[in-house]
């Protein structure tokens, strides 16, 4: 733990996002961070910082100058996928801790080595999921961890109000490529949404899924995936995640042993049964037992801090060792469960968990071989990172 | 076309749905049917008959006695699915027109068989799809075919409220066997979402199912099933049924390319885009672009005739050549549907439309020949007929 009031956070990467985060922190949201430096290949975007930024902002070309520049105790990394690892390896190993943005990497074997250099060097590694700070799924967390609907039997997420039109993907050459960005909607728009199915259900056992690419843009990345996932306790699931419906939904049903809880609209409607379903089912005389249930609206505390949310409680954690809002391994987890979707997709196998990451690496590897870009170094990146299929505010989003 | 006022119906196989049949006809809801016969091969059933039904009503003791009698212009075939087959087409044969319960068969080779005879003799087939006689149903149909909201994209059906206690399986040793039923919840609860689905959005040409036997019941057929559906088209689809699930769900979304209809609780919420989505996906310079909707909920004509709307229609296209309820053919179809998910769910491949029909039939005789029962003929054979998952009125239902 820091002997220190604030931390001193750089920004490696300000474009979207990496901007976004600039603000937030200048706005005063972040009260126990402190903006001590940002980091940018882009000659564009370091003149839009030394604009904006007060004075005492250090600003780098490039990451690597950031973190050997002994001005920060910590950096927030948002730079495109394929470069998650390298950075925040980089400032690992230079005794920084590190808050990632989503998804932890592009491959598994990326995170991997992500979390054993922060085991390694004793530093701090963690990642933007801020959707876990939504009310609403912390309600349904806090639900499920309660016991009140017992265990899981059902899972089923659509997940399709993510709709781009072809505009969003020709805004840079890099988006929606193999070599670019390495996945199109699992990668880009749905960790959130991979990691709280995971911090909500747990990792699934086994995945298969169709992941059909350029069916709705002239992509060559996925753009529509239904997903089949088998849990360990023997629950199984259904996700299905689209950039091409419109007007898409966004509805999770998860039944339980005792009940049903369904999130949509922001609304979690829950059923409580009087008894646990496998009892009434081998004790009930009656062959068609509908019975009654008891059904509310769950309440929630109101509370969406997103990133300042994941912001704030990184700098709590390494000021006075409070929790994180999440863990290093569960950034690795739900891009074990987003890799295995796409390996099932592209063999048309059933893929077990952990699954082989060398031969996901070879099927990516293949894809990129034949990516219609090949440059994944200094791009103009911009990423859905607010995982609510909302537009961002601000004018930059599109650039 | 006869040259009668009223059709004279046999009913073979007096249990659950049977007997309930004559009850509707008797009591005047089938102005054009008159009850002229049944049949059941069980002393008990044929005792019930005898006591209940008005004197003229002839009782036989098979149904072949009662195809010979020449009492009858038409039957209704309410034996098990098994014997769809043998006893419809010993009707067929002697010129008797038939409407046979759902499913059409157990093997889509049966319905096969089952048309080809009808085509032959010259004799109208049809089967007891009265769930396309629910308002809600009919309503969407009309909503699909009128083009407002375009082509189907996809499609994600739940319908999991088809509970089912141990107690269920137990009423009958025949239940929930390879031989004595030759499948679970597929051929049992589902024949009238199958068919349904097919009529609101056409046949799927590839299936690719997870069957889950026994998963939640001591049973040795599939009580779980989640189906991917591929349409000729493009569309996909997810179907997923439940014979465990408690409170379960019926939630059929269909999306199209001009808007979204959502059917759940009896009331379809329908959204319409003021654009088709594909030429707003290519000419939009909105990378976001979220658009408006016109919101509505679908209005029916609140008619719900279920069994006597279809048997009235059957003695209308006898009498006067007005059009079925349902074709010979959506019979082979659903069957054919139910057929290729089992099929898949047996072997892990994703299966074609049309199937091999001897795959599938060797596939099902390992199952028989593993049963735990084999005897297929004279049992106590009640099965849940009305496909609205409500226990049918009436004290005979669980004998």
């Amino acid at each position: 733990m820091m002997n220190r009031e604030k931390i001193r956070l750089g920004i490696i990467g300000i474009g979207n996002m990496g901007s976004e985060h600039c603000r937030t922190i200048l706005a005063g949201k972040c009260p126990e961070t402190e903006l001590a430096a940002v980091a940018d290949l882009r000659p564009e975007r370091r003149a839009w910082a030394e604009k904006i930024l007060p004075a005492g902002i250090r600003v780098f070309g490039s990451g690597s100058e950031l973190i050997r520049s002994n001005t920060c105790d910590a950096v927030l990394v948002a730079v495109p996928h394929y470069q998650h690892e390298t950075v925040s390896i980089e400032a690992l190993e230079h005794q920084l801790d590190v808050l990632c943005e989503k998804p932890a990497a592009v491959r598994a074997s990326q995170a991997e080595r992500m979390i054993r250099t922060a085991e390694r060097t004793g530093r701090t590694l963690t990642f933007m999921f801020n959707q876990r700070t939504n009310c609403t799924y912390r309600a349904m967390k806090k639900l499920l961890e309660s016991g009140e609907l017992g265990k899981i039997k059902r899972i089923n997420w659509i997940i399709t109000d993510w709709y781009r039109t072809q505009r969003y993907y020709d805004s840079g050459s890099w988006r929606a490529t193999w070599a670019g960005e390495g996945g199109g909607v699992l990668l880009n728009q749905c960790p959130h949404q991979l990691d709280l199915l995971i911090w909500l259900c747990g990792l699934p056992v086994r995945v298969t899924a169709k992941c059909q690419e350029g069916k709705w843009h002239h992509i060559e990345v996925e753009d529509d995936v239904t997903a089949f996932l088998e849990f360990p306790g023997g629950a199984t699931g259904v996700f299905v995640a689209s950039t091409g419906d419109l007007p898409g939904t966004n509805r999770l049903e998860i039944d339980c042993e005792r009940g049903k809880a369904v999130c949509e609209g922001n609304e979690v409607r829950v059923q409580v049964l009087e008894k646990n379903e496998r009892e009434i089912c081998f004790s009930s005389d009656d062959p068609w037992y509908k019975g009654e249930t008891r059904n509310y609206l769950l309440e929630t505390d109101g509370e969406n801090l997103q990133h300042r949310g994941v912001i704030n409680s990184f700098a709590a954690h390494l000021l006075r060792g409070e929790p994180l809002t999440a863990e290093a391994e569960d950034g690795l987890r739900a891009l074990e469960l987003s890799n295995a979707i796409h390996l099932s997709g592209w063999t048309g196998e059933t893929v077990t968990i952990p699954f082989q990451v060398k031969r996901f690496d070879l099927e990516l590897d293949k894809r990129i071989a034949g990516s219609q870009i090949t440059k994944t170094g200094d791009i103009t990146y911009e990423t859905d990172h607010n995982g609510t299929g909302e537009r961002l505010s601000g004018s930059d989003h599109t650039s």
